[in-house]
């Protein structure tokens, strides 16, 4: 059977994450449960998108990636599943996919409309026990994709500029603050040249480059090739994103030949 | 091998959780360890027994839940299995079963004296590694639950309330707060007449009701049939528990025809 | 398939953890993954040693254990695969095995040369996806040890003192404070004679001993022998260590015969 991954506000001091495991390995026995993330801040869909896609491209062919933050659960919002390039996604028509359409990685989208598949449980505010856990099951057992439901062709979008670049000049914002105060950005490192630039964020510059973050001279902002392909800005063994007490959404301006200061 | 559910006290910073994740995939080979959560407040019997109670119904037939909330370890409090409907606790005997007793989920409990299951290990302060895992593991193989040792007729139960109805009136509990500040309430959904009806909890009152979150109207207490067949009282998008302060315990009424606040 | 066991500090909020998982699991299809902790404090080389030197004897043979806390990531430091009695550690070389040779439990160590195996992922930030998963899933798959690269006489050993007696005193520190808020010290257990004897940390003293934490009187500092083989000094249902305000690494003096106090 196979991989099954979870993302979710739910936090992990309820019985939420058990509830859908349990129902996952009810319909889809023998199935290899593995946690992306519980701790989204409750309904936070930007986060959860942002998290799904930096998360999928790492796993095995053939995972059905399940992400449940979902504010709107009980109402009219459609509930979707996705192909992606060698993978599965479901979850609630809210913006989630944002991340994995912004990078082409969604092949095909349908509604869920096979209620016959759904849980007869109390209540209208557990989807993800009662609806999800069990269409990610008829995907891990090798069920039919198609026939969850039609083909969608405008899943939600979260609104949001992409990145952006001009000659010296590349734009984009902090895309995610990571454990340990790292501002990854959405611009990607190929856009930088060799040589010197800055990165500016909310009147705050780096200016150092560093492949890795020991090599950062203490106290000091740097550029970091993140491990997503975007540059990161870091301190060396410190948060710098409490230092410089920056929110994710924070535009980013990286600037190169003609310096980003020189206004 | 079967299915090994875990619920403990233990958090998730020390090398508790893992050490009985060791022992029991030791003894057990194969298994699929699922945790339900390691965040119980250290002590919290009553909060694991709650968690235990609502997690249960949906693991498939054969899982093994054991439950280590354990203030008495090393002490002669008993070491209890428990045969429930299609499935297994494992458990000290302080009143973690309190739930499923309530439930009617219990179908036989037994008191482990098989002493020479028990790992020789340093301390007496860790039977959750060295007695329940070992006899969680016992189970999970396939092992006779009759030979754990003999029937037990009066497991610990907690103290407490059973919810009540009268005409026009129902009153219970508030059986737990979950992560977005519902105040989930051992009320019944379904004792609840159709039309208006109001709760109340330490003096604050809920008049409207909803069948999700999403059509509360911003601000107003609700109340919703929630996940677990239970009256819900919640706000949109806002914690319910932070804005009123009430704590798991609360007594709460539920009246209907007369008026609850009439008094 | 065996079994993997992760031991780091990412944290279970970013997307870190599960790509380790998603990795290992794409290069050892079917493993069994359990996490030990990702709450280690960031950078947090001690602690982390201290959690993995406690876990790995409980783990069945042939488990892998892979050590990511890894602040020098990216830089010249080595990337080391140990074979310790019967399971595997995958780590950087940086004082992750310091608990692990203290106790005799490190059979051989090499260094990782191996670069075939490591992934040509963006940047080099994340080793513990690049490069350490590759090499605990070709150990998991049953490949060589010895072809991973040379022996290594001189693993990076984190300072300290081992612990120490003399007639009538045993001298050591805390070694770890857990969820409890017990102050785990490394003291083995048996080297305290029965009969009257007082602990002083910071000077503060404990001059009841114990078997479990229920028989501790209200209030009292207790010495226990725990679940380590080590002594524990213990409140009972509280904290000693807010109590106390001891952190670890505080000095622990143990007397016996004449009172650690009479000075």
């Amino acid at each position: 059977m196979g991989i099954l991954t979870l993302l979710t506000d739910f936090g992990v001091a309820d019985y939420y994450v058990a509830a859908v495991k349990g129902v996952a390995l009810r319909l889809a026995p023998g199935s290899t449960i593995v946690d992306i993330s519980h701790e989204v801040a409750p309904g936070d869909v930007a986060g959860a998108a942002f998290l799904l896609g930096a998360t999928v491209p790492w796993f095995p062919d053939g995972t059905v990636h399940l992400a449940v933050v979902d504010p709107g659960v009980g109402t009219s919002r459609r509930l979707l599943a996705a192909r992606l390039a060698s993978s599965w996604a479901v979850l609630p028509d809210n913006g989630l996919l944002t991340a994995l359409l912004d990078r082409d990685a969604v092949e095909s989208v349908r509604s869920i409309e096979r209620t016959d598949l759904f849980l007869q449980s109390p209540g209208q505010t557990f989807h993800g026990r009662d609806r999800f856990a069990p269409v990610a099951a008829w995907l891990l057992r090798g069920e039919s994709f198609a026939e969850l439901g039609p083909e969608v062709g405008d899943p939600v979008r979260l609104p949001g500029e992409r990145p952006r670049r001009a000659p010296g000049l590349a734009t984009g914002q902090v895309a995610h603050v990571d454990r340990y105060g790292n501002l990854i950005t959405d611009i990607p490192s190929d856009w930088l040249p060799a040589g010197s630039c800055a990165a500016e964020v909310e009147g705050r510059v780096a200016r150092v480059r560093a492949a890795s973050y020991a090599e950062i001279p203490d106290g000091e902002a740097a550029m970091i090739p993140g491990s997503l392909g975007t540059i990161e800005l870091s301190l060396n063994r410190e948060s710098l994103a409490r230092r410089w007490g920056v929110p994710r959404g924070a535009a980013v301006r990286i600037g190169w030949a003609m310096s980003v200061t020189k206004r």
